[in-house]
């Protein structure tokens, strides 16, 4: 449904322009709202993983034994994906509320989407990196003979196991985000 | 640059209107080409992870140690993802092809966009789940007092790591891949 920019001449024109735009507003407002939940979603999991911090309640003469999200690489990345994300999030909401005031701002939406499946590609590192090693406290690896290490600290497995959620969401937004925008391209 | 199918009267539209589909080919064509190296990268990954498998020259007299792909659950899901992404591109390049021949399709472009963002987010899962893992093969963990496994299993580990490669690039090509569909449906 393609129409050249062109005075308004036949009022059949005018209703179809008026019926599209309508749509891409309301593909940007929905726009909108996915950003600002994606948001939350991930900056509350990098909350979470972030501040996770459990020290058993008993010690040997050598050592106390505490579990911090940074003694394992994986959740330092899983936490410094869901920053960036959040970050760019944040970022990207000016963007957004314009489209909702010009609707047919074709060149940046597509300039969001670029950046919209790179951080769709981020998050999901981050957070299946960390379901990996999450399960694998969960249950360790007879094979490879590593033990499930939850039983000792299960506060920390629980934090940590929690946390994924808001990125899986932020996932599921992306996902959303890429295909609307794409939907509303094609319409401009 | 949107233009009402209609008779086309003027040279100037019918210019323009070429040298906008000449493009939207081009991508078609550039798209279809990446579809094809995807497969491929994808599919060696599957198998070099599928057929992976080593056992050690030394036994005890209860156990022969060996390692294959689908002692980690990780591998086994790697191993599924790439064979359902490359899976889906085999089929989805008659489609591809399609949309050489008739570069004006839209509803069907947008189709393949969503069906590449979820196997996009499915092959990243499933790429960066198994790096997790076989970094951890490599280092280890002295927290969670996981050993690294990879003194022993030397060539199980040099194998895992190069069968991430192919997934690897099949994440830079769907993300290359959203971009150019997405750009081709802002021109027709």
């Amino acid at each position: 449904m393609k129409t050249e920019p062109q005075p308004l001449e036949a009022g059949e024109t005018s209703k179809r322009l008026t019926s599209t735009q309508g749509v891409t507003r309301g593909l940007s407002i929905v726009d909108l709202i996915l950003r600002i939940i994606a948001a939350i979603g991930t900056l509350g999991s990098a909350v979470a993983m972030g501040t996770t911090n459990e020290t058993l309640p008993f010690f040997t003469q050598f050592v106390q034994f505490s579990a911090q999200y940074n003694d394992l690489p994986t959740f330092t990345f899983f936490v410094i994906a869901n920053s960036i994300v959040c970050g760019y999030l944040v970022i990207s909401l000016p963007l957004s509320i314009f489209h909702i005031i010009r609707s047919a701002a074709i060149n940046s939406r597509i300039i969001l989407v670029i950046f919209d499946t790179v951080m769709l590609a981020i998050l999901t590192a981050g957070a299946s990196a960390a379901t990996a090693i999450v399960y694998l406290a969960h249950n360790g690896n007879a094979s490879a003979n590593w033990v499930a290490i939850c039983q000792q600290f299960n506060s920390f497995c629980e934090r940590t196991s929690g946390s994924l959620i808001g990125s899986f969401g932020g996932i599921l937004i992306f996902m959303l985000l890429i295909v609307t925008s794409t939907v509303a391209i094609s319409r401009c």
